[in-house]
């Protein structure tokens, strides 16, 4: 009988215990695991809010870096470039990125965000995931309309939003990103200093070279005008809202609130941020005899674009080092394209994004560190200088030239067939009179004087 | 003696189970359950801070849409209107929105947050979900001062402030969300399209029409004169910031983080927005015959206005579809208003948010789809087009009509009180001055020539 | 044979629990405590964003207040002080304000991140206390260049901003945050009204001493002449950003979203901020006839500056009193400073971070209450007017004066060291032609007419 009441005491109790302590941790681990799909969510979102804002601010630098009367113009674009990229990228863009891969080069299923459910955990996140890269698709596309400013017909603007991206965007975000050949060979950029920055940096390139310069930029010596912004305050407050929002673009690149290594991602982004503006500084003070402020801003962004690919594989000090360097390339380079290429790109925008865009992937295969590589989940990957040989930065030059190469050439292509069909280019007389008056129909500044030079 | 020691043992390791696991696993549930609360706090929070952000943006756009002498006066009152809206909402608009219900009308209790104690978690949490409250709040009081722009006394403005905050918006805002008569008859107003946005824009109509136009707006021949903004730059910077807020607004209306439609809400909420500038821009470009910068912005807003009800509740392309039809609404709208009416709203406000907010509380009963209100926790309702019938629909139409005349009411009798009493108008020679000036014995951009038409 | 079945049952039952549910128990405790860990970096690390964007928001409230000639030099100033200062606080400042101490005085460790680890969870929290710890930093920092503005060598304020981020600013942190002297005696101030605030306000009034007034700003009579900003939407919008980034400067000092006070904080924040707008509004109207623009906004600032200590230890009512008296305080302390002391401080800075800094220090003294204090952490203090007596009062003042007397000397001495050597001052000429083009070479409004008055 005690044995038996012994027995039944035992096994109620561990029925009990089993019938209530384990559903419970049971519970537990849904609660908890569920807390953790929702930190995720909450961060990718937040990241993707702050991306989003970098669209005003580069609207700001580059309504600020050019003239009055094509204030509104400009406007125009970095607003139609965001919201028909949207479209564009949910329809096609998101599939040819992020789809069920076709040899490595393109995605092909997922348009329309069709295999997004709102009913599943999964689905839902789904839906969280296109809202962080549809703001990454719109960097790159927002990128071209300041090298192409002041001249550019806007149909032929729209146009090219279209295509850049649903297309050529993707395209090299699938072959890095979306489980395409040069992430598969390895290939670092972790939060897209090629990926978003070159390739906006290459198509600028490319249209700009189509468009040519601006009337009175060049003198018949070949020598060149400065044509000076119209709102330096504005593009200073551009350039702080894309700092700003480059927390969500690094950081947020995790696309994990969980991933605690978000913490060192912001520390090396603003390290080489700071870096980029101070050696810009004293590079073009250095050059020119004066601290000029635009470049002190484009050395911010240059610092920003080059840490952007190697943010979760370097050292505070590396990111440093990285910042420094773009800070210098910026200026030299924004010189040489103005001076040497006559190319015409109103507010450097070619090379912010392109050029630093390259060295910041190239400086992953020399400054990666496993240790910084290996808590963000990147790889622990050792760069050149800390004993890991040339592979990674062969890999990394790899990947710059590929995307150099489909992104320019089908740019040219791109641009070349615009021009060609419903042109690229306002007339002399539209130009003139500035782009808010002839394809707009309007002033940005009403009851001011406005000097519409040149 | 083995059976004592058996029993011994069992007991002993039961009772080392009940007295470390279960406390463990309870332990676990505590830490677990309260880093839910804490989710969603930090969630609610971070929101509630994107919602603040509007206040800028809607003074930018309202400052850029106006002429440069008064502006500011506008941005005074956009200040001012937030607030005064704070300390009236904190001391009487919470308690009537969301305080035990008087018959469905309207709260009776938590004033001054009186039931909010930041000893327990609970309390906290209400902290919380009033500052959540004060934003939405604040974004209603601060629609009107566009639409009663350039013209208004500042010292009339300051008294209605105090009355849309502590009255006429908590009343609207019990009866859909404060468990009122509307949210019982199941109207889905998910985060504001009525609530918010057509209370703002319906208010705005009585006032612009008790103020009359501005001198000069009007001919003697009924035709309608434009009156150019000053400075687009600065109100295309005030459109994406609210657009930017509008992530807060209406993710944020979830008050939960750990609620994953989070992100559903965010691509309904872009694709509407980027629809709604889109349309916009080609019903301009047709009826106008250029593609008018104020109208691509005006029509973002009238996008993210129109998807506020529903954002929770429909799928990314009926998203786009709402956001086509607002984008196409808000042009005709404000050209309706104008020429038609002849009720002068500087800004589009009437249009934007009274318009479009009911058209996209209509849109709930056409497009609403179970699966998508279900996971979002609105409920699990189908529209008109997705096989609901038309009740939805009725319900929404009644939500519509019932605040219209609430509103519209209270706001006439409350402007033509004012009008009586303090006065709502500057004198002809101060509106001519510009209200910098006569209203605030300051200029807003010295050192610049500026010419004060009219 | 039924006792040992049974004994076994029993044993292989608890073993399974043991075994299965104690893991599970124990993962649930690593996922939940990785949760929570995950929670306060996003927290915290989004807070840091938002302080960041503050910096953006100084430099419009400063570009706005000053005249146009002078715009580009002081973005490029705001903009420098972040960039040097984030470097400076990386080396030097970090390892002062949270090293090991020396007599409670500074701290000797932890220079260049060294303490931080990348490869553990506390190293990776220590990366993002820094991010939170360095904006801080660079908001005393950029404090100063506002009432320094408009005549003072480019050089010299770089030289500034190295040492206060590299050391005055992390003395004081180290004192009452950092575990020095001032935090040991119970000093509460906890988001920084003395510790971020009033060091910078401080620091500034010793700067526009040793620099004296611009030109024309006194008569000789001895009396003022205003000398008013040029572009008032960028100042709002500057005080708008503020207020904003005041949404992770004190809820984001619990550098916790796990501690739901953050709720009650910001509340408490934003009543202060609304109460000091108003009331400083209030008493321009009366003393000058007019409600000034600017003073409504410096009196939000006031309101933030002053509710910044106490934030999480007082009630909202206590927090509008607070922010009430502020903006009182800042309208008559700018008269003071401009009319009785003749120190010209163009954008009013002392008066709004030194003093509202130092009587939101004081005031924790008055208004604490227990309750408010105990569930935020900062411990259940009552200050005089809730029972607790003078003797917090009094650490509060003997924290104001220390800090002063540091501060205010520290500064008087770099300063003169920088006047006697590299020069603080520009020349006649060059402060007539504005320090755009003779310290930069540069317009900040190239192609508007700009009459550079004085």
């Amino acid at each position: 009988m005690l044995k038996k009441l012994n027995r039944y005491i035992t096994l109620l109790s561990v029925s009990v215990l089993l019938f209530t302590l384990t559903p419970l941790a049971f519970a537990q681990e849904a609660a908890s695991g569920s807390n953790t799909i929702a930190i995720d969510t909450v961060w990718t979102l937040m990241a993707a809010f702050l991306v989003f804002f970098m669209q005003p601010g580069f609207a700001m630098v580059e309504v600020g870096f050019t003239r009055a009367k094509n204030a509104s113009n400009i406007l125009m674009k970095n607003l139609m470039d965001f919201c028909i990229g949207s479209i564009a990228f949910w329809a096609i863009g998101f599939g040819i990125m992020f789809g069920t891969s076709v040899f490595g080069l393109f995605g092909k299923t997922g348009f329309f965000l069709s295999t997004a459910n709102p009913a599943t955990g999964e689905g839902l996140w789904q839906f969280a995931y296109w809202m962080f890269q549809v703001v990454f698709a719109a960097t790159a596309a927002t990128i071209v309309s300041g090298a192409m400013a002041e001249r550019t017909k806007f149909p032929a603007y729209l146009l090219y939003s279209v295509f850049i991206c649903a297309v050529i965007y993707p395209v090299v975000g699938h072959w890095i990103w979306g489980g395409g050949w040069l992430g598969n060979k390895g290939l670092i950029d972790f939060a897209g200093s090629t990926v978003v920055h070159s390739v906006g940096g290459w198509a600028a390139l490319a249209g700009a070279i189509i468009l040519g310069p601006r009337l009175g930029k060049y003198n018949k010596d070949g020598s060149s005008n400065a044509i000076t912004g119209h709102n330096i305050p504005l593009a200073a407050l551009g350039v702080f809202i894309l700092w700003f929002g480059w927390f969500g673009f690094n950081p947020g690149s995790t696309t994990s609130g969980t991933n605690l290594s978000i913490a060192t991602i912001a520390v090396t982004t603003n390290l080489a941020a700071a870096a980029g503006a101070i050696s810009a500084m004293f590079t073009a003070w250095l050059r020119f005899g004066k601290p000029d402020t635009s470049m002190a801003l484009n050395g911010a962004l240059a610092g920003l674009v080059a840490i952007t690919a190697g943010c979760a594989s370097v050292s505070p000090l590396s990111a440093l080092i990285i910042g420094v360097i773009a800070g210098v390339l910026v200026v030299l380079s924004v010189e040489f394209i103005d001076k040497i290429l006559h190319v015409d790109d109103p507010v450097g925008a070619i090379s912010v994004h392109g050029v630093c865009g390259a060295w910041g992937t190239l400086a992953v295969g020399l400054f990666a560190q496993a240790s910084y590589g290996e808590s963000s989940g990147v790889g622990a990957v050792n760069g050149l200088f800390f004993g890991g040989g040339l592979s990674q930065f062969m890999t990394q030059l790899l990947g710059v030239i590929s995307v150099f190469i489909w992104v320019f050439g089908a740019a040219l292509i791109l641009f070349g067939i615009i021009k060609a069909t419903a042109g690229l280019r306002v007339s002399k007389e539209e130009e003139l009179k500035g782009l808010d008056i002839s394809e707009h129909g309007m002033e940005s500044y009403s009851g001011f004087q406005v000097f519409t030079t040149q």
